[in-house]
């Protein structure tokens, strides 16, 4: 099941430039930042009443936020929905016809289980569904 | 004060056919759509727990979904933040030095007040405020 929007995933150049703008959109601070290796990209999360702001900034040249952001620029890059059970939602989602980019549960960043579906399931927009560990 | 994430936009051709995509993707049913003819929008809205998914289609092919889906396409369109106080934000983020689309608040679609930041205050990321009426 589905639960809620867990956050929004934006694409920026720069954490350290782009910060301090959506802190003060938001009204707050910035509570965690975590380089995610696996992924070659650096993340800071801000939370928005029971969602999470979470920017993404390429920690490589290599990395698919970096060559998001040499295509389409800074901004949305991608949504993330909690779910409650993130391997039956895998299935049920395969069952409808939408393809999943990881087939199986991922580590993600803040302490996550995650999976993506490919954006040609979902008319180009990308989508992540997480699960707390 | 923002005080959650009120609903993300989604550009679409066709609500007819994307519609049902989203409501098989969340696993839940479509609980409203509604023509905004000040923006020349229709809309279809989907809860996520204490958020909104809401469906965007041109009305009229001078629409400004219209417009963004000639070039950038179906998806992403903007992020909607619930404030308390919808003056108050427009006021304190002026001051911060956002460039807001609206100065005062506008009727929106969803029973609402709505402002838009300009996207060039947001590093391209389309903001709307919105308060309940």
């Amino acid at each position: 099941m589905i639960k809620k929007i867990e956050h929004i995933g934006i694409a920026v150049e720069s954490i350290e430039k782009s910060l301090p703008i959506y802190e003060q959109l938001l009204g707050v601070s910035c509570y965690k930042t975590e380089i995610v290796s696996s992924e070659l990209v650096k993340t800071a999360f801000l939370m928005v009443g029971d969602s999470k702001i979470e920017l993404l900034e390429a920690s490589d040249p290599n990395s698919t936020i970096a060559k998001f952001l040499s295509t389409k620029g800074q901004g949305f890059h991608h949504i993330a929905f909690e779910v409650d059970d993130l391997e039956q939602e895998i299935s049920r989602l395969s069952q409808l016809g939408f393809e999943l980019i990881h087939q199986s549960p991922k580590d993600g960043a803040d302490n996550k289980l995650i999976a993506f579906l490919h954006p040609k399931s979902t008319e180009k927009l990308l989508v992540e569904l997480c699960q707390e560990k």
